[in-house]
């Protein structure tokens, strides 16, 4: 972790990809994020993948470096105290993330009457309210029917919950503006981040809609093809896919180097009354003409052949390999110094990473394991809310809260 | 716009995807975001989907709300002009963003010696230096050959850039994040942001590298089944596929008692001696024995008798669309009030967002147009340079600056 954000304290009562995410990249960079759950866990609790023990790998991973306190929000006084947390005073304070319903317990209106100058950022799946998760957001904007081999018109999913994580980091990005604003004006605020206009966003932000609405219809699926420009899979002579790319002059010219075309694509471009190196537009609307070039010139050679000759060259491209080939990769996982291998709430060691970014000019601290559920119950009570041990024992005794594992 | 971050200064110099995405999100925070490029447009000036008059939609949508001046990029007086608007005065400025290579004429170290508090956020490809696209990094993380369905070995790239928005996102958390540590210890940083650790962190965060640290093997590929839980695209009796899932116990019985299937897995429940609603595992699990059920039951219905019960019903669906359907869609475009339909650089109007987050205590401002190339010149240089109309005017006439489109 870095401490950029040392000092502020963080509330996030949460579930699912987005809001936890939100946390974990503002814990990462210093924040003290208290994280507050149903007593035996919350919806995202058990989802997998597990370990052998049941412990959920996936919850352990968004959730590492927080504190955790382990409520019953089913009861009023369990509510209370989350209401109560979320609003404890403090300059740095009052910072609360949360994918609770717009108009429920948590509502802005109702903590902004326990402090008037709270930051909410909240996730939420349609931004009328209504229930909306990554993957039905994604099947209303299109990219399904656009993903995937021209041969085949099934939709498909994405497996890596895009909207989920860039609205994450947004929200992040969010927290932290509307606090430099509240220092500025004094003023709370609620910013209200829903996957629906994340999504909606986004697809006019990269020119999707503009395209669609000029013309009539969204863009086909091309399978691999890299819209616009030059780039795909290919196969080499022992059977690796690798994937080329070229968007500028410089990695046209580099590509067809090293895979000695030039004088093919010169005779092409003769042929055509084009010129490939000038503009990428080009190579995209030619591509059934350039593609076989291509597919004889990988197909002539072994990727152990092609891998050094294009990292001389300065070639755009990568090997397709499968997660496990990944976590052998020095540049990605073994000598990553962004992991360090951690012991986590599953009881499993395994590599784990701090901030996704690196500052040179400081030294990255500890990585810092996901808490057990429960695990600071009693310090965030005493500690943020100011109870005695007298109080703290008899919300145990009465079912409020509950410490680590539930004890 | 919302004005969250009124007052800061922030420079970009920048091409493709993530780095503009952090400029866009900024600017439409109430930032000045001012954008230098290349006279005549850098790499992705002229990047697809075009205009028919040649202009990149593409483009003029991820540089809503900048300021553009064009500088001569190649001539060393160009590179100067770049170096102190990067580096120029103010408390609320010495912010830049950048994807220019680390080693280069905007390396850290020679941007600190002008102003040692500068904050540098800068997009990498690999974490080394060395180059990686989304594309590229994508595929080394094994997500292709996790993508499409189980009976098609293809690898399958993604068509929405998740790794870009991701780090355009976390980059512009990661500046406001640096100029909140910059206000309390006077210090300058420089925030790297490889897409490489991006996605590698990312992979972990969401527990797929412990998943196949644990079980020796990436997770197979699935077509649209949502893995540990239930979910998957069904097609209604009409031929519209939509997309089903439940997750939480009560998206489990609400989508049971829409589809009429609450006896009928209650009897499968019996004979597999499992409780689906207590565990979502199980429902994944079991999908083999599910998803006949609920094909039978998608299939008895149209999806316009479906889609009202659904929604009474609060199950968590949402129907496949094409984009040309999502313009129309109240939710998404037509109605929301995140979109504003304005005039673009390419001379055509269109709705485009502001802001991705909604904040109600707050009115929304106009959402304002890309600039086009070089319409900032000489308002730059007079504002932030301090240069009188003779010096601009010198420049402009060696060729080092450009007014609008190329003037």
């Amino acid at each position: 972790m870095y401490d950029l954000l040392k000092g502020l304290r963080v509330v996030e009562g949460s579930a699912f990809v987005a809001a936890p995410t939100c946390g974990l990249y503002l814990a990462q960079m210093g924040a003290e994020v208290i994280r507050f759950d149903n007593i035996g866990g919350g919806p995202d609790f058990r989802r997998w993948p597990l370990a052998e023990n049941g412990a959920s790998l996936y919850w352990e991973g968004l959730n590492k470096g927080k504190k955790s306190i382990a409520l019953d929000l089913s009861n009023p006084a369990g509510r209370e105290i989350a209401q109560r947390l979320a609003t404890a005073p403090g300059r740095d304070a009052g910072l609360f993330v949360t994918n609770f319903p717009v108009d429920g317990f948590l509502a802005y209106d109702r903590l902004k009457a326990l402090r008037e100058d709270l930051i909410c950022v909240r996730v939420m799946g349609w931004a009328d309210g209504s229930q909306g998760m990554d993957y039905t957001i994604n099947a209303a904007l299109g990219l399904p029917q656009m993903t995937g081999p021209a041969d085949d018109a099934r939709p498909v999913n994405h497996v890596l919950a895009a909207w989920d994580l860039l609205t994450g980091a947004y929200c992040a990005f969010g927290l932290v503006s509307a606090l430099l604003a509240r220092m500025r004006d004094g003023r709370g605020r609620e910013i209200r981040c829903p996957l629906s206009d994340v999504g909606a966003a986004t697809m006019a932000n990269l020119g999707f809609t503009a395209e669609t609405l000029l013309g009539g219809h969204q863009r086909p699926r091309m399978g691999n093809d890299i819209f616009g420009a030059f780039g795909r899979d290919f196969t080499t002579r022992d059977g690796q896919t690798l994937m080329l790319l070229a968007i500028t002059p410089k990695q046209w010219s580099k590509a067809l180097e090293v895979l000695g075309l030039a004088a093919a694509v010169a005779a092409l471009e003769a042929e055509l009354g084009v010129s490939f190196a000038a503009d990428e537009g080009l190579r995209f609307t030619h591509r059934a003409r350039l593609y076989p070039l291509f597919e004889r010139a990988f197909a002539g050679r072994a990727a152990a052949e092609l891998a050094p000759a294009f990292d001389a060259g300065g070639v755009t491209w990568g090997a397709y390999q499968p997660l496990e080939a990944a976590l052998e990769d020095p540049r990605l996982y073994k000598d990553n110094p962004a992991f360090q291998a951690i012991r986590h709430p599953s009881g499993l060691s395994y590599p784990a990473p701090g901030a996704m970014a690196t500052i040179p000019q400081e030294a990255r601290g500890d990585v810092r394991p996901a808490p057990r559920l429960g695990e600071h119950t009693d310090q965030v009570l005493a500690e943020v809310l100011s109870l005695s041990a007298t109080e703290i024992g008899r919300l145990h005794d009465a079912g409020v809260v509950a410490g680590a594992d539930g004890r």
